[in-house]
Parts: C-alpha cells; structure tokens; sequence
C-alpha cells in the first residue's frame, strides 16, 4: 500500500528526508506521496482541514499526518482504520479527526506510542521518524493494525473544532480557515449555504474584513475579473473562498486565519 | 512512460501533492518526476524556457507543464505528441511551444479540455488536478493520444515569442529571460553570437543595467573570480549568464525578468 | 541500490529535478530519496554535518552530496566505499568526511572527475548533473567502483574541521553547528560532555550569546516549557540544542552559525 505525508516539518531541513529513509529501510519498494509539507507550524486545524480534502484524491493507504506541538508530552500517537478502509497514522490531537469523518468514521484504533514497530530509543522531539514513519512502513507492508499497538476506545479520541457560519444583519459571517500560499482565503462556507442570501453566481458581493469594506464579484475562476480585483469564488474542494486576481487577498485585506468575513448582496 | 510535472504550485501548498495522488490512483507505481514548482506564478515564458531546457534531460515520457493565468476561461486544454516522441500535455497558451520546437515538433495535438479522461466535476481553478494530471496518467499508463480528446490543427496554437538580441554602438543587447533563486541572471545569447564583438573567454566586460556601469570577468565558473564580483558565463544550458560569486547577481544589479543588458568589451 | 541526494541547489529551481531526471535516465526505476537541498549554500561544513545524522536513517546506497562552491575548479570529485558497504559521491571538499568517519572509514576512492560515466560536455557549473548524478546512477545500477574512476590515496582527500567545546570559568563553550529553519539552534556538545558540570535534566541553564544572558530550563522536549521560554534539550541526533517553544532561538538570540554559546548551571 502507499504512504502518504502530510507534515508541518517544511522542505528545507532533512526531517522529510528522514522519515522518507526511514520507510524504505523497513519497506523497500515503498511507494511515498508527499501531499504536503507546508502546513503552518502547529497548526492542527490547518493541517485536519488539508487533510480532509485531499484524502479522497489519494489512492487508498497509510496515511501519515504530523503537526504535533505536544510532540514528547503524554498525548498519545495512535493508528485507525477507518471505515472505507484507509489507515491513518498520527498524533492523537484532532489532526486525523475530520478526515476520518469524511472517510465514514473510525473502525479500530490503537495506540501506538510505544508500539514493537517503533525505532528505539524514540526521541522525545521526533516521532515523525521515530514512531509515525516506522508504524506506517510497518502497515503499508502488510503488518496487521492490531499488532502495531494497544486498542483504544475511539470515543475518547481528540477532535478539532470548526467555527460555524451565521447570519446577522443581513450579512453572512464566515471565517477564515486555510489561506493557501498565493493568499487565497478558503471560508468555512459552501454555494449552498448562500442559498436566500441573495449572493448569486456572477453578483457582485460586498466583503467587510478586518473593519474595512471592499466590493468582490461572486466569479467562476480568476480570469473573470481583472487584475487586482477580488472576487468571490468555489474552490477546488467546493468551499467559498477569497482571491484577488495575480494579487494576494489575504495580505491585501489583512486576513488571518480565523478572521470574521462578512459577505453581503450588492 | 514516465510522468513529469513542471508548474508554478510551490511546494507550500498541497496542489502538488493532490497531483501525484491523483496520476497514482490511475496509474498505480507511477515513476514521477518533479522537473520544478518553482516557476514564477503565471510567468508563462519562464515556465516555457525551463521545459524546453530540461527535456533533454529527462526519460522520454509523459511530460505535463502548468502554468495557467487563464484556468477556467475558454483557452484550451491540450496534449500533443513530438516529432521524437515525447507526450506533452498543458494549457494552450504557449507554454509548451519551446519544448516542441526543441523535440522536433507537434506531430499530433487533441484538445482535452473535455477529455474523457478528466476528472468530473472540472473544477474551475485547478484543472492540474482535473484535467492535466488525470490525462497524463492514463497517456503514460498506455492509452491512446487520439482517444484523450479532440483533433486539433498544430497551426493554430499559441506559442511564445523571445526577444531578440541585437547590436547597437559596439554593445551586444541582450534581455533578461530567465532568474533563478541564487540570482544568476540567464541572457538570451549564446556564445556563437558574441563573435566578432571582441568579448572573449577570460576578458573583461562592462555590464550595463539600470542605468549603472558594472566591469565583468567573462568567466568559466563562480570560482574564476573572487566573492563578490561580477562574471559573464556560459551557463548549465549553454547561454551565457550573469553571476556574482557568491551573491545575488539580480537583486544587486537590480536586474528583472526582460530587462535589458548591454555587453561591451573592456 | 538507493540513491539519495543531499545539495544546497533548494528547490526552487530546476537543479534538484534535473539530477533526477538524469539518474532515470540511465537506470529506469531507481529509487530517489531527497535527504535535503536545503542546505545553506556552499555550508560545507553544515552539509558535511547533516549528512553524517542522516545517513544511519537512509537504507544503505548510493549517496550523492552537493555543496561545492570550487565547482568547476581544480577540486576533485570524488565516490568511496566505506566499510559498512555505503558509497558515497561528491566533491573532494570535505562535505563526505563526517560521514566516512561514521561509516567506517574509507575503503576505496576513486576520482571520478574525468569518470566514463559523465555527461559531455561537462559544464563548469552543474557537475550535479553532469558528472555526480550519472556516476552514482551507474553505481546504483551495479557499475563497479574501480571502474567509474581513477583510484586515489584516501589519505589526500579534504576533510572538515569542528571546533571543540571547552570549559572557562564554570561555564562550558560551545558552538552553534547547525541551525534549522525552526530557529533551533544545534550545539557541539553531547549530554555525556555535560557530566561534572552541575547542569542536569530538569534543572536551570544560564545561556550566553552574543554578549547577553538568558535562562533556559534543561528540558526534554519543548512543550514541558512554555511558549516563548527558552529550553536546552537533547536533539533528535543526540546532540545538545538550544530551543524557544513555538520561537526562533537563532534569530532572538542573535546566534548564528560558529557563534559561541556559554552554558552555567543556575
């Protein structure tokens, strides 16, 4: 089966490297997909949300996810198979808690902390190569999940919250969940949840954030409007979000992650 | 075959990583190369520049380049086959041209902007993941170019246009065409066209940029000079460049993409 | 075999996927593990140092390193087997002695600069592809050793020199080794080296740099201090490291690579 990546760890040191040579070590032939290393750092949220979305474009595997800021504490590391079959691999922190749930729930958990697959001695900074690496090789070559460590009850598991979107005043109040590196804005909203709002496709919108008041067009892609406009789009994984055409949205408007946006009809 | 990606994603995201997982769900144990991520966004010639330098080096494979300022609008979608064989597959815009005029051609093109081999629903800002990469992987796993989508007329596809050195008062003008990270500043000559100029190998050089006057060692490496002077070189891919050993020839020179600079012997 | 690859080329640009492209090239399904090419460029030393951490993870191959700022010079390149079975391919300039030294020593050299295996022409700029890629890729595909170049006298070839901590007046003088894109900042000291000097686990450390003074808790990992304190701990290499939970160390320090750091129990 392949391995997945999906890490805060970045590309410039040789922490992705490692847990790559770790898995071949104990896997040759090991197919890896690096969905991405560039999640902020300790964001689980961001991390939970990324994974989410991208799982169902990856065949089925073993599926690593590192964000860990409690990293060497008593947090547990843990392995489940979910219920269409995939395994995931990671800290019990929420990271793999909405991915799971898109992926029809939780079948078998274990914790793997001091899982027989794990490298000794396990640093107290690193078990994206020292735990998470070498448990997924281990199941990505056959090794049985319940063998990989002890069971645990799923309801006690950890989980992230989403903030919900409401209505006031006319307005919707998203917020800001995940800002891609080119600055574009993904909102906890989707088309449907415009539906009565009176915000329709190619409308125009007015975005209050951040205290400040701008005028976006609700577009299909970028090119539908011009250079430095903002427009209003469905991304690729269907949720609403912000953008300024060739510009950054988020630096522009002073968007961080978790920042009220407020949208209404214009 | 062998797949190949050239975009401008960046690695920070996970669009190259959705990307992979997305060729190997169609074409499991896919051998993939990642030429670069790191052309500029929407930098259409640079993009093209890279491929056509870089295809040399690679296996004759599936060779998918996106770099798309258009995505979603009605600019097409296409895949085409060299006169040596290569498959390559991108928007049609340009970005591609130089590679073919490079292979010996456009034998074949089809338009697969709907190609039964895309992903449904297209998205309308990320047709790498729905359109060229899900291409690309069936092209590379054996199906045919003539079934990916619709015949297309080689004559009418856009291609991009270089500027043209030239010569004026004893100086050679040459442009800009291409920055990478260090600094090093890729001109659009070769050594051939500084026959006759008296420019020779081991010399000296005034460098003219931004309206300031700089003295040059046309050089064969960093090393030839001391840290932090200017050298002409005959770069990786045999066009001469500007480097300053040790530092950031561009961001020192003040030098852009398509800026002009003038060479005259010293 | 494995080839792996450690370079300061980044990933930016098209270096890192060329060399990859040219290994498939001549040996069609090799395996590629990117250990780094985040070294910062022409730190030898720092290159030398990550690859002999790395290495002990990486399943053993063939082992490229670039950092090289004499590329193209009268500087050798060089590939050796060491005695554990390992080969290892780069330039003569130190950056494979750390590892060798880790490895057992050096078996067989020889200088592969003029090696059969090379690209031709070799630019004088990009030996990565022309001559460090092809030969390791010939070496991973079972080309003997004595047959990809000349042999050499191991005792000729460079080395990198580090500097030793000491003890002054109470306190132990280390140096800033490595420091990674986090900010952590890794010493040359193991915690053997701290036997006799009063700083134990769990207690208090005076820290100096850069002519201030701070307290650090000697913690094992960053979450037992809190955010924004600053902790000395045992690396994932085994090696003291200098850390600012959810910080920068380096940068709100002031320490840079070579820079001194005073450590006193508190």
């Amino acid at each position: 089966m392949i391995v997945t990546l999906l890490t805060d760890y970045g590309r410039t040191d040789d922490f992705v490297g490692v847990c790559h040579g770790v898995i071949r070590r104990i896997h040759p032939g090991a197919e890896i997909v690096d969905i991405t290393h560039g999640i902020e750092r300790y964001a689980v949220r961001q991390g939970a949300l990324v994974l989410r979305n991208t799982l169902p474009y990856m065949p089925t595997g073993v599926h690593v996810a590192v964000v860990d800021p409690q990293v060497g504490t008593e947090r547990r590391a843990i392995a489940l198979r979910t219920g269409d079959g995939r395994i995931l691999v990671g800290p019990d922190n929420g990271l793999l808690s909405l991915a799971w749930e898109r992926c029809e729930g939780v079948e078998v958990v274990v914790d793997v902390t001091r899982s027989p697959h794990r490298l000794e001695p396990v640093s107290a900074t690193f078990h994206g190569r020292d735990i998470f690496a070498p448990v997924a090789a281990r199941l990505a070559s056959g090794a049985e999940l319940a063998d990989a460590g002890d069971p645990l009850d799923p309801e006690t598991l950890a989980r992230v919250e989403l903030p919900e979107p409401r209505e006031e005043d006319g307005a919707v109040v998203a917020h800001a969940l995940v800002i891609d590196h080119f600055g574009n804005v993904g909102l906890n909203l989707d088309h449907d949840r415009l539906a009565g709002t009176g915000i329709t496709l190619g409308g125009h919108v007015a975005v209050e954030a951040g205290g400040e008041r701008y005028l976006a067009t609700y577009a299909q892609t970028f090119a539908d409007v011009s250079p430095g406009e903002l427009l209003v789009y469905q991304d690729a994984y269907r949720t609403l979000a912000l953008a300024l055409n060739r510009g950054d949205a988020a630096g522009t408007l002073g968007v961080g992650v978790d920042a009220e946006v407020r949208l209404r009809p214009q």
